[in-house]
């Protein structure tokens, strides 16, 4: 990975930057979605998709038909940004508010995982990061479904991550100001699982990735 | 809103697709923050910022000496796209594995707002939609402060929703498959305010926004 070029050198904030491949692994692992950008017809285009990470290369895949992947297959240039909201920063200036916050950027031009094998790889490594050992357990896939689903993978070379953490910054003047301050933590949180009116057989289900 | 553009009709699951006004502002009110998308230097480069919205406009704001702000200042396009993820569905087969989530994405050239007070207006929208009256309890800001935040408008002209909800949708053949489908539903959760070190009274924190 060879990180902080011009586009993912921070310039702002610049403290908030951490251009190592373990810390921009750990917030692509932690993200539940992402969203790609590309240029079609000269405009930005931002699409959320699931995404996955394998070695130092992220995955994402979709319909074979779709604009996106039939674009981003042929050469050009994606920045894929995945972010986690932490928590509301509310300091005594409005100027000082601010949210706690995991994001990874990363630019590349992503390829198109052509070779059967590799992708039914890709694919089962998808699911299996989701859900340990579900794929094996999943009706086998067919060559028709695999024929219909493209994978793209994009090498981690121009990639940084930007975190914030931590109470807010107030003025010290501030300080004393009669107002709350501090941090509203958040994080992504499992429901009660809704199994469908299929089953035949009392299946458990498996635990809610990320939470 | 003539929101169903080229770029904002769906293709494919077209019945997953809404474009009327009430659809796509509940999304954007729901997202805790969104990814803008612009071109610089040729290449997609997206960007995770809060947003909000005042009527049919999304707004977001940030520093003034920031690469993004002043780029789409400059009449580019951006597309801004929010998603919140409620859900993984899980089916029998892999194919139909999917994510329950709702998503907006809008198209447009977002403009400067440069009258002062047209500026503290929507910067004071914006702090009081996530904590409602907390505006005019905090430090008033400063007039370098207005000046050193910029803050973006678009017009929702060419915005689209995208929604999944519900349950799995497998192939009858696979529907005794001996395995869970349903869905693991998620959601955005607050965890316990944590107070900064600088209070001097007994102040209560706000709600946690969207919790």
């Amino acid at each position: 990975m060879n990180p902080a070029s011009d586009f993912t050198r921070l310039r702002r904030m610049h403290e908030r930057g951490h251009y190592d491949r373990a810390t921009v692994h750990a917030v692509l692992d932690a993200a539940p979605l992402c969203h790609v950008g590309h240029i079609i017809a000269g405009r930005p285009v931002v699409i959320p998709t699931l995404h996955w990470r394998e070695g130092d290369a992220v995955y994402w895949h979709g319909s074979a038909a779709s604009r996106m992947l039939r674009d981003n297959a042929g050469g050009g240039e994606a920045c894929l940004t995945a972010t986690l909201i932490d928590g509301y920063v509310l300091a005594r200036s409005a100027f000082h508010h601010s949210i706690n916050y995991r994001s990874v950027m990363c630019f590349g031009r992503p390829r198109l995982v052509a070779d059967p094998e590799e992708k039914l790889a890709a694919l089962a490594g998808f699911v299996n990061r989701l859900f340990p050992g579900r794929w094996d357990a999943l009706r086998p896939v067919t060559e028709q479904e695999i024929k219909a689903t493209s994978v793209l993978a994009m090498e981690l070379t121009e990639a940084s991550a930007k975190i914030r953490s931590g109470p807010p910054g107030d003025d010290e003047d501030d300080l004393t100001w009669p107002i709350w301050g501090g941090v509203l933590p958040v994080h992504l949180a499992a429901g009660a699982p809704e199994p469908d009116a299929h089953m035949t057989g009392g299946w458990a289900p498996p635990p809610t990735p990320g939470c």
